[in-house]
């Protein structure tokens, strides 16, 4: 029966479409987590790794891409099946990103820990874990198809946002006490920003997961609490 | 002849889609045109438009990746034709992040023009004028299919990074020689990166329309110059 073959067949490369997501989504989690351990330790070495690595991610979502576009010419998917294959593209865009955002990270660690220590880095120890939690969440639920978790993880954003708003703070008050705090301070105030956009792009795959589970949109009035873009602080008087 | 009928049909769909790309490319040119003006004039009404804005430009990545996955579906087009509807998903997702920067500019912008001038804006003119430019070219790239604009663009980012390199440290100084530079200049230091940023998104859209063009990648080594994750800087003494 070569119709079946062929169902199988196809039903085995969107297997090996979402086993390649997710092996790119644990690399970005690893990505995630050693730039957060490398900026609170002061490790360069671990933060030269994480510099390195993200090569792999890159490769992987051409590899993705290249697999989507021969699968949309070959097996011409409809319906939901369609849904999966531009959802994976978006998808690995996402953790393309991600993979970005946690070298910059690294970066930025590296100078961080040539300066003067300030403060407790305790907020980005949160912001990291709960942004790579957000971010397995959402793989899993594109691996179980799971529309129910993924808009769990879609809804669960804002305390990160939380987070990141207590450090912009935090760290604009650091810069005002003592100007020698104005470097590390400010590459601070960015590898915040870095985990705040991770966590969106968790979210933003938290999405297209239900999506392409359910075949409809999630509502445009996401949870969020982001209102750094605002902030204002005043040196001590 | 129906088979001409379809044929001249789809040319056809792709003309609108590549006018919807086009329309939604306008849109963006003129946020970034006006967040950058506003943040020079300090004019808080033309910022409060451009937040304002940003939700058309939302609506046409979600129309936009509606015709994709139709046109995929109804169409199933092959080689070159799908080349360029999974490219038209692609410079959607790539606008619609220009958007966002835009927005978050703007909101910056409304802090800025309440906190003390500092030095002067000339950079963050120049920068979004050079973005400005490259992303309208790279829009016209993609209406003329002109693979050889496309990769002029793609080659064109480094004054960008350069001019933001400059400011970042021109804003680190500015934080040392006075604490009440601190919130503006960290603002400031967040507009210019988002500018760098929709830079950076400008290229990516260069890229995407050469290969939908021509079917093969650039070099993976785009000149770039963007050294700001590094950078250090000294209180005055």
């Amino acid at each position: 029966m070569p119709n079946e073959h062929i169902v199988r067949s196809f039903e085995e490369q969107l297997k090996r479409l979402r086993e390649l997501l997710a092996r790119m989504g644990g690399l970005a989690e690893r990505q995630v987590a050693d730039a957060a351990k490398a900026l609170i330790t002061r490790n360069v070495d671990l933060a030269s790794e994480v510099i390195g690595r993200d090569g792999e991610i890159d490769a992987l979502e051409v590899e993705i891409e290249n697999f989507c576009v021969r699968l949309l010419a070959l097996r011409q998917p409809m319906a939901g099946d369609l849904r999966v294959v531009v959802g994976a593209l978006k998808i690995s865009t996402n953790i393309e990103r991600i993979g970005d955002y946690a070298r910059n990270a690294a970066k930025r660690a590296i100078v961080v820990s040539q300066q003067p220590q300030i403060g407790s880095l305790n907020g980005f120890q949160w912001m990291a874990k709960l942004v790579q939690e957000n971010l397995k969440d959402a793989m899993d639920a594109l691996v179980r198809e799971d529309a129910a978790v993924a808009e769990r993880v879609w809804a669960s954003d804002a305390p990160v946002d939380d987070i990141y708003n207590g450090i912009f703070r935090e760290m604009l008050t650091h810069m005002m006490e003592d100007p020698r705090n104005i470097t590390a301070a400010t590459h601070l105030l960015f590898i915040a920003k870095n985990f705040e956009r991770i966590g969106d792009h968790a979210t933003n795959i938290a999405e297209t997961v239900h999506y392409a589970v359910l075949g409809r949109n999630l509502p445009d009035d996401r949870p969020k609490s982001d209102a750094s873009a605002y902030t204002i602080a005043r040196p001590p008087s």
